[in-house]
């Protein structure tokens, strides 16, 4: 018997294992049958199970690659096929890294340049609410920016009572939450699916006095834009959320790092930050808000590169000293600090590299809505699925209404029936989706997952096949 | 009162911050008076409290510099103003990205072809010892990784016994260690400055059973080459070590970031993966370690890019299983792995990029091991200061010997003797050193670290503003 197996932390064992799951495992092997030359019906198999728009075919940003380039290698610094508003970029962040290299570790909260780039770009979004650039933490990811002030949040099994998070359902980080955990609790509140997967406060109302018997909520965490849900909630529903929170002395974690994916012409982004700061006193200056952003999403994309930040408001100062203290046990990686500049600061009219990153990023932006708009009418059209507007974000999040003998048959396995929906889609159609029940979803219903930032090419591809296999399951256990 | 305030989880509240000591501040405050002209002996800082050898005006290699800008901006690869070679790797190592870019997330264990090319590494630095790419795990650094592998391993407050790790004192992370904590115990045990900062078995012996008395210990600690110590683990000494842990059935933790830091002529680096495969069974089958690296350090030194891996050796499989749910929490950065890959596949001879490669590593490495030489005879001809051999790793060590006038000073003033020590030396000589009280050392004895990586020049100056720091602070406390 070996050592560790006996002695292993018990909270690591209750982590449940996010790439190995029984459908990541499968999908692991058809690869390798279709690449020993095993016939299917397909030759590829297409996984759009991650919110990584790259690893989706979806291209870079020119002008973000440049200026990483010019950064690690500034030998490039001299050379005049790179605009010149991506080697001055690059001079100045150099300029402000120690011994002038991106090898050195960056002090907190960060490259300097970055935090006052964020911190102004947090201004132009909020129409002018200020934003300090000492109250911004640069972080390897927003999630590992939502652990630690998680960490400082949570009390585990030390604590006479556990800590609660009220979190969405469906939520993209159910797992993470439960890991976080710390010994903390995920307290889950329904999103209303009804009504386009809606907060309602009633809902947060019943989960907060229902968890109050048994913990100690401290924290509400909101996903804006949703994920996987594809809701973004309106300046109303933010305040309902803001006067909730402030009732009840919770602290908002606010996960927005979808901000700048907004699919619906007559819909806007609004973030809690500048929701709180125009209700004015006694909510914006009580309120303690975390806003959590990334450079993974978006049209940047830049997942690999680990770039995330998180605004604190309201904070005490002697508390703000402990959020210093658990930040500094790690360095942001500075290429994601990079691509942080960049999507803080894009190439702005006048400037060479302007035109080409506009077009870029319109080409991407009719791409992705044109995508929504095709998924959501082949959804809708099919028998048996119905899918909420998918108003921003990177995913849909469609209901799948199984017929009786096809959960019967998914018990027998032992399986989840989404699970064996997905198990069946991946194995006669060779399309990767994730089920439902891995984000939660209300008792009886049934849900699947894809992520829609991808080329036109696989999108169709994608919807093609998901159409004839969706069609034959449905007959098969009609 | 805030809501967190009152509410802040305790073991948070027991880190210690790591950027904001007392000496960091007025260094900070020093810079800031220096640019607003005030006066001073000095006109800058020199801080060499950081084992970053770009902050202290090394420079990252080439060739690892070329690959990086060639898979950040892959238009690079057309370019044949970069050698054939770079191209060639930046090319293979996009293959292996998901949707050939850097910026997708990578799947666990990270790009396979870095987890190839270290496995090989490890393979050919071991004489043939077989290394299996499936034990490897890359990381957003080697600390992050030991804190996953800690987090195995550790029980806190929610086990009857809290688990203790054996930790060396001094040890670069001892405030790692106990953040780590999750309740667990850092059990320190001295290294024998006399003996030139060796690991003594009878040490871990006394520890070991006093700490049993309180604790559960489950692991063993080391960091070879030492940090701070600066001590290179014999093979004998490595051997005993793993006799010791066999036999009191300790996992093997072992910090080998400074392999290839190694500056006395009849001393080589040896791992403990090849001692413990060349003692043969029962140890080569049944000692569970963990042995950490990075590309922070040695002669790459890219800190701010975030690259590490731990390879296991003896884990069970049911174990490895739990390792890779809690390595899949984050990825690594895909431009530390970039550098993880140059660092355990180097050009070769004949490589176009070979002959650069080689002068700037020839030059490195006659560099710091003239630094080192005279480092150490400069403090070892001051009164008042003895420096142990500096064999590997990035840091000098020497014990002071206070002027008992200038502990009771200090006492007075409510700091550490090396704490006063080192403030004086900063804000009289502008010299920024870590005191030894950072580090943990014998009670009674008083020690400085620096790191000593850094341009001539610097060590230069460092070696005289110190010196004459020294005369004066003894003749004023004599």
């Amino acid at each position: 018997m070996s050592v560790v197996l006996q002695k292993i932390n018990s909270s690591v064992r209750s982590i449940r294992p996010m790439q190995d799951t029984a459908l990541a495992q499968r999908a692991g092997q058809i690869k390798e049958e279709l690449r020993q030359g095993v016939k299917k019906p397909y030759i590829k198999i297409i996984d759009l199970t991650w919110g990584d728009p790259h690893r989706h075919g979806l291209k870079p940003l020119t002008f973000a690659r440049q200026v990483l380039a010019a950064c690690l290698y500034p030998k490039l610094l001299n050379d005049d096929t790179l605009p010149a508003d991506v080697r001055q970029r690059a001079q100045g962040l150099l300029s402000e890294c120690q011994g002038g290299s991106m090898g050195s570790y960056t002090d907190l909260p960060g490259i300097p340049q970055v935090a006052r780039q964020i911190s102004e770009f947090i201004v132009r979004r909020d129409g002018g609410v200020p934003s300090d650039p000492e109250s911004i933490l640069i972080s390897p990811g927003s999630q590992w920016a939502l652990q630690n002030i998680l960490s400082l949040l949570v009390h585990g099994s030390d604590s006479a009572v556990r800590s609660g998070v009220l979190t969405p359902l469906p939520s993209h980080c159910v797992s993470i939450m439960s890991v976080v955990g710390l010994g903390g609790v995920s307290v889950p509140y329904h999103l209303s699916e009804e009504q386009g997967w809606e907060v309602q406060v009633e809902e947060l109302n019943r989960v907060l006095e229902a968890a109050k018997q048994e913990y100690d909520p401290v924290a509400l965490y909101v996903i804006n834009p949703g994920n996987p849900s594809g809701h973004v909630q309106s300046r109303k529903s933010i305040q309902d959320v803001i006067r909730f929170a402030s009732e009840k002395r919770l602290f908002l974690l606010a996960d927005e790092v979808y901000q700048d994916c907004i699919y619906k012409d007559n819909i806007e982004f609004v973030s809690y930050k500048r929701v709180l700061a125009e209700m004015g006193p006694p909510f914006s200056n009580t309120v303690e808000l975390a806003s959590f952003h990334s450079a993974s999403k978006g049209f940047l994309g830049e997942c690999g590169l680990r770039g995330g930040y998180v605004e604190l408001v309201n904070l005490d100062p002697a508390v703000m000293k402990h959020v210093f203290t658990i930040f500094s046990k790690d360095n942001a990686p500075t290429p994601g600090q990079i691509a942080l500049s960049v999507m803080a600061s894009p190439p702005q009219p006048g400037d060479p590299s302007y035109p080409l990153y506009r077009m870029e990023t319109q080409q991407m932006q009719t791409l992705i809505k044109d995508n929504v708009r095709i998924v959501h009418e082949v959804l809708n059209s099919l028998p048996g699925v119905s899918c909420q507007p998918v108003e921003g974000g990177a995913f849909a999040f469609p209901i799948i209404y199984l017929p009786p003998k096809a959960i019967r048959k998914a018990k027998e396995l032992g399986m989840e029936p989404d699970t064996f929906y997905c198990l069946r889609l991946l194995e006669d159609a060779g399309v990767f989706f994730s089920p439902g029940c891995e984000y939660g979803q209300k008792v009886g219903t049934y849900h699947i997952r894809f992520c829609i930032m991808a080329t036109r090419g696989t999108i169709e591809e994608t919807l093609t096949r998901f159409a004839v296999f969706h069609t034959h399951f449905m007959d098969e256990f009609s």
